[in-house]
C-alpha cells in the first residue's frame, strides 16, 4: 500500500464522490481490456466493437434485502453475483463479455472498505473474461445498497434466441440444479439451525457458494452457442418451470420434462434430506442457479453431451423434448404422470 | 384502448413483474429504431453498431429523495429526467443516442399508472432522437423509486474529451446557466411561499421545466463534435466550477473565468430577485442545468457562435480563458479581482 491511499476505516462521507471515483477509476484501469478507447472518467466510455461483430447489452438489478440480505452476503459477494448474473446472460446468447459499467448506491456512513471490497468480487468474478469496468454511477441511498450492472458483450455470429426452439428438439441443461436455492434456504433460516439439522459441511459449503457466488457458464455458452444443432438457449436464473415457459412462449412449441431426469445437485439433496425438503422442488422452481437451458436436434444430443464435457468439463443433460400445445411445459414422474410444480420467484407478488 | 388491457388503478402486486415486462415491451416496440436486432424479452439485446463508428456508454442513477422527491417529480418527469441526463453524456461526446437499458424499482404498491407515465415520459425525452429501450430490469423496492438508465451511443468520428483543453482556448458554454437550481429552491421553499413572493408565473414554469424536464444538447452536441476548432467539451451537470474543474484537471491545464459574462438565465433572475438570492450562484455552483462547457481556438468562436445559433438557435457565450496553474480554475469579477465561488453539489458528503 502506498503512503498517499487513504487509511482504512474511511468513511464515504469523508471521502467524498470524487475521491471514491478516482479510486474505482485506478482499480478499474488496472484491469487493463480490449475495445476500451477511453474508460472511466468522461461523459461516456468509448468502445470499440469488432468488425462483424454484433453487440450484446443487458442489465440487471441487485437491491437488498430483495436480492441480497447484508447479513450473509458480504460486499465482496455482492460485487461477484452483481456481475456474474449478467455474464450468465452474455453467456446465454453465446456471447463474448467485454464491458460493464456499475452504479451503486450505498449509505454514506459506509466505510470505504466495504466499496472496496465489492469492486474486488466484482472485479474477481470478471477476471476470467477480460471485463473491464468502463464506467457507473455512484450516489448516496437513504435505504440500503442498491446496485445495476450493465454487461455489454460481443459476438462473432447468431446469437442463440429463446425463440428458437422447435418441435421434436430435445431439452437440455448444463451442470445440476438446486444448489443455489439450497443455500438461500439454510441462509435464511440460519447456519446454526442448518448445522446443528446435521448437514456435511462440505455440501452447504457448496450450496452457500452457488447461492452467494454463482459461477456463469460464459465458456459453456461460447461453445454450444457455435455448436451446430443447437436451436434456442437461455440461462436457468427464474428457475427451471418458470425459464422453460419463457423459451415455450417465444417460440410458441410446448414442452414436456421428466422430473427423475433433472440433474439436481448434491448438495442440494444434502441440505434437504438434513432439513425435511424437497430437493428436486429446489431444482425445479428455485432459480438462480444460472445454468443453461437449451433445445437442440435429438441426433446432435450425443455429439453435444460429449464435446462439451471435453471442452468444458460440464455435463449436459436431457431432461425432456419440444412437443405438445403451444405455451405449455408438462412435467411428468417416471410413470409418464403429469406432476403440478412450483414456478420461480417473482418481484411484486407477495 | 382495448378490452384485454387491464383496467387503471392496477397495482404492480397485482400485475406481477411478468405482467409488468410485457407492457414495457408492446410500448417498446412500438418505438423501433436503427439497429435494433433483438430488443426487450431475450437474456440480452442484439445490436448493429454501424461500421466505422465507435460505441459510447454511459449510465446514470436516480434514487428518490437524493436525486428527485415524488411530492414534486411524477413518474413522467422523472422517466423524462432518468433519459435526459444520459443523453446530455451522450451529447457531451458529440455523439448519437441510440439504445437505452432501463432498470426500475418501485414499491409493489405502486400503481400501473404510475408505472406507465415512467416509460411515457422516457419515451418522450428519447422521441426526438430515436431512442430505443432494448433492455432492463424490475424489482419491488422496500423503500422509494429508483432508477438506472445506461444510454448507448454511437460516433461517427473522435468524440470530443475533457482531457483535449489547451492553453489559450476559450472557454464557451451554450444557453443559459442557474435555471434549474431556482427551480429546485422554489420546490424545495414549497410553491406556494415562491408564488407569495411574487416570481412571476411564466420565469418560475421556466425554472421548475429546467429542474424537472431538462433538455439534453444533443443536436448542439453534434454540431459542435463535427466543428472544426473545438478542443474539450463535457455537459455541465455538476455547476459550472465544479465541471470546469474537471476539464482543467484530465487537460493539465488551468483556467480563469470571468464571472459577468456567465450567462444567467431570465428565469433565475426573476426566481432570485424575488426570493432575495443570487443567481449567480445558482448559474455557477448549482448545476444540472445540462448545457454544454467546452474549450476552443479562439479564431474559431466568431465562427462557432454564429454557426451554432445559425443551426440550432442556441446561443454559445465565451466566458474565459484556458491559463494559469494546472488544475486551477479562477474566477474573477469585472474588475478582475479572484471571486471564491461554491462547488456544486457532492454525493456522501453533508
Amino acid at each position: 500500500m502506498k503512503a498517499s491511499e487513504p487509511p482504512k476505516r474511511v468513511s464515504l462521507g469523508e471521502l467524498g464522490e470524487r475521491g471514491l471515483i478516482r479510486r474505482i477509476r485506478r482499480s478499474a484501469a488496472a484491469a487493463g481490456a480490449p475495445g476500451v478507447e477511453v474508460g472511466i472518467g468522461d461523459d461516456a466510455a468509448v468502445l470499440a466493437v469488432p468488425p462483424g461483430h454484433a453487440l450484446l447489452a443487458t442489465t440487471d438489478l441487485l437491491i437488498e434485502d430483495v436480492h441480497f440480505r447484508r447479513a450473509s452476503a458480504g460486499p465482496a459477494d455482492i460485487g461477484w453475483k452483481a456481475l456474474a448474473v449478467n455474464l450468465s446472460d452474455i453467456a446465454a446468447m453465446g456471447g463474448i463479455p467485454r464491458w460493464a459499467l456499475v452504479a451503486l448506491a450505498v449509505p454514506a456512513e459506509t466505510d470505504v472498505e466495504a466499496v472496496d471490497g465489492f469492486y474486488s468480487g466484482m472485479a474477481e468474478a470478471g477476471a476470467p473474461y477480460e471485463v473491464a469496468v468502463v464506467g457507473g454511477d455512484t450516489s448516496a441511498s437513504p435505504g440500503g445498497w442498491m446496485v445495476n450492472v450493465t454487461l455489454l458483450g460481443i459476438h462473432p455470429g447468431t446469437p442463440r434466441l429463446r425463440s428458437h426452439a422447435r418441435t421434436g428438439d430435445a431439452v437440455a441443461i448444463t451442470g445440476r440444479l438446486g444448489a443455489s436455492a439450497a443455500g438461500l434456504h439454510a441462509l435464511e433460516i440460519g447456519l446454526d439451525r442448518t448445522r446443528a439439522a446435521g448437514v456435511a459441511p462440505d455440501e452447504l459449503d457448496e450450496a452457500m457458494r452457488a447461492h452467494l457466488r454463482p459461477r456463469a457458464r460464459v465458456a459453456e455458452g461460447r461453445w454450444l452457442g457455435q455448436a451446430p444443432g443447437v436451436h434456442a438457449m437461455m440461462d436457468c436464473s427464474d428457475g427451471l418451470a418458470t425459464d422453460l415457459g419463457h423459451i415455450c412462449r417465444e417460440s410458441g412449441v410446448g414442452a414436456r420434462v421428466g422430473l427423475d431426469r433433472v440433474p439436481v445437485a448434491a448438495a442440494a439433496w444434502e441440505v434437504g434430506r438434513a432439513l425435511g425438503r424437497e430437493p428436486l422442488d429446489w431444482a425445479v422452481g428455485g432459480g438462480e442457479d444460472y445454468e443453461l437451458l437449451l433445445t437442440c436436434e435429438t441426433d446432435a444430443v450425443e455429439r453435444l453431451t460429449a464435446g462439451l464435457l471435453d471442452a468444458t468439463g460440464t455435463p449436459l443433460t436431457v431432461i425432456g423434448r419440444i412437443e405438445g400445445a403451444a405455451g405449455q411445459t408438462v412435467f411428468v414422474d417416471a410413470a409418464g404422470a403429469a406432476v403440478p410444480v412450483r414456478n420461480g420467484f417473482e418481484h411484486f407478488r407477495g
